[in-house]
């Protein structure tokens, strides 16, 4: 299967074999990584940033690829997490498609592609990719950790695989474990992928791509990333016009739908099935109080992180404010200094990628002070 | 196709040709419908309940079919709605699979099923064939009106279409529109029946049924049918026994997940396709403000309804209690006498079909008054 790899990408090779968290082992893995900025001589200047489930490594544009990363807006000289100081790192996370190994990446065991076969994947394993990568880079500690949605989680396993080595945490629309109500959707979505029939127990090729299921699964994620509050000032009931409509008597009508459509193609082809059923999983599967008998706060409590900020939405259905709200509690507990922010930014879980009027001076304050 | 007809319905042939809103004309067209208590003789102790999307009209056991009802808890004597005092009518509603003509009926015209040769159906059909209905049982005005969900959208119809036949009113859970955030979860729901390769343009049969489309669309409606909060509290993270467990790498392993399941089997096979999606689409078309160009709170003032009251629940996702608020104040702005309560029941837009601690009095106190 393709994978989807932006130019200039920089890859790391990860320690061969690379143990898995839940059995099985990864040999030749890689990371595909981006910098901005440049490392200080003290290498004390370094922020990690974990991304979401489907973004690739290149958040900002460079020299060596100037088209507008997945964080423009966030990331530069002058802005909220300026390049002029810090030195930037965001990799793709493993098991995606974006030139990380994943799913989709071939086997070097049997020369095909991984497909299933891909040992389980947990955001454990991504925490300890970045960890070696980190480590590869010669920093021993971060200035910074920034994490997002899925980004966020894979953090909170970061900070507990490598104690003392995160001076300041930002956490974004994160949580310690998923809510009942995003494993359902998330489940769903997985169904919509493994109920196409071109998806064939994950053997689809480019020709037969589970477009049904992964046009499905996008929709369902994107109705769950925005809010209802946002929709309805920016739809409401409004229809497409005539000649936008097809003939089809239960094809798109309103403006909603046409919009989830557009998501949809822009997604689908662009982001390999077997890949995002994984990804999907390990955000489910992940829990930080696993660690502590169930208790999120007693496990965020052993965290040492000495400053932390933690930033949510209270429109975002997906990782409600109240999660927000239990990592700095938690973080508080074992004597950070840290804050929850909840914005009430109309855009839902994917407030982050939106609203950069009250993101980026939170986050730049923040940093500020690292 | 077959239909869903519980024992002892009785049906109600339509005046022939029953003229469609959206064009076209059904002939021979009946509908099923239920009756409790016993009619005044001066006819003046009827209450209508028009149900939600699914329902028969089966609301609660009667000698001729002890088989509890949806709406058992509600319906009785002694009950909230008291069949000692009020005779109960409730109907399948038309474009259902329960024994009122919809999609899966026969075409007189044809001697086919309709299938999506049915003409398009609005929720204004429904209320003109309940209206039609309670004329032919001789009754010029009802008691009280009751509607939930998709019927509490069809009450709004009704009381557009017959004025001051309704003496008062309870809408629970409903709407005079729907919002974007709702019709693209059902908007989602019929694509995915409407991808399933068995759907094949509505020409399924018994044996290629279109189950993984209609699992895919009970899921989602489940999810939002009822409430993060109450699934938090209900699953949490408790995992499948392993003997539950497939032997399917993305098969069922969360508890919620298998609630979800289990709900979906229950639907399937049990209602057809094809008039789910009619149904659902009416949902999407109705708009009491069409009437008043385009302003809800206008086109409620024009309704007459002595008194009312509006039900609903603060965490219902598809028709959140603004959305309550609405019709009360609209009602009031009309001269009704009309209050909206907003419970704070868990259970989200399903709690009317649960919390009958909250709606049982709410409803028995404002009948007594009637």
């Amino acid at each position: 299967m393709a994978e989807f790899i932006p130019p200039a990408t920089r890859f790391f090779n990860l320690p061969s074999p690379f143990a898995m968290r839940r059995g099985g082992s990864l040999t030749g893995a890689r990371l595909a990584y981006e910098t901005w900025g440049t490392l200080s001589p003290a290498r004390d200047n370094a922020i990690l940033i974990h991304t979401g489930l489907s973004p690739s490594a290149h958040a900002a544009s460079r020299e060596a690829n100037p088209e507008p990363g997945w964080w423009e807006a966030m990331i530069g000289p002058g802005k909220a997490i300026d390049t002029r100081r810090w030195f930037v790192i965001c990799a793709n996370p493993l098991g995606s498609c974006k030139g990380s190994t994943g799913p989709a990446s071939t086997n070097p065991a049997s020369g095909e592609t991984y497909r299933l076969d891909f040992p389980d994947l947990a955001l454990e394993d991504i925490a300890a990719s970045t960890g070696a990568l980190v480590q590869a880079l010669g920093i021993e500690r971060l200035a910074a950790l920034i994490g997002c949605s899925l980004g966020g989680m894979s953090s909170l396993a970061y900070l507990q695989q490598f104690p003392g080595a995160v001076g300041s945490y930002i956490n974004i629309s994160g949580a310690t474990h998923a809510l009942p109500f995003s494993i359902a959707i998330r489940s769903l979505q997985r169904e919509a992928i493994r109920l196409d029939p071109a998806w064939d127990q994950g053997r689809y090729t480019e020709e037969s791509y589970p477009e049904s299921g992964m046009r499905m699964a996008r929709k369902l994620g994107v109705v769950t990333y925005r809010s209802a509050l946002e929709w309805d000032g920016r739809f409401g009931r409004v229809r497409l016009d005539p000649d936008r409509r097809e003939d089809d008597p239960f094809g798109l009508e309103f403006e909603v739908e046409s919009y989830l459509e557009g998501h949809a193609r822009r997604f689908i082809r662009q982001y390999d099935p077997n890949c995002y059923l994984y990804l999907s999983r390990a955000m489910d599967w992940f829990d930080l109080s696993e660690s502590a008998g169930g208790d999120a706060i007693a496990a965020l409590a052993t965290l040492r992180v000495p400053r932390a900020r933690v930033l949510g939405v209270t429109t975002d259905i997906l990782f409600p404010s109240s999660q927000q709200e239990e990592i700095a509690e938690g973080l508080r507990r074992g004597g950070s200094q840290a804050e929850c922010l909840a914005f009430p930014s109309p855009q839902g879980h994917d407030a982050f990628l939106v609203d950069f009027a009250r993101f980026s001076p939170a986050v730049a304050e923040f940093l500020a002070g690292a």
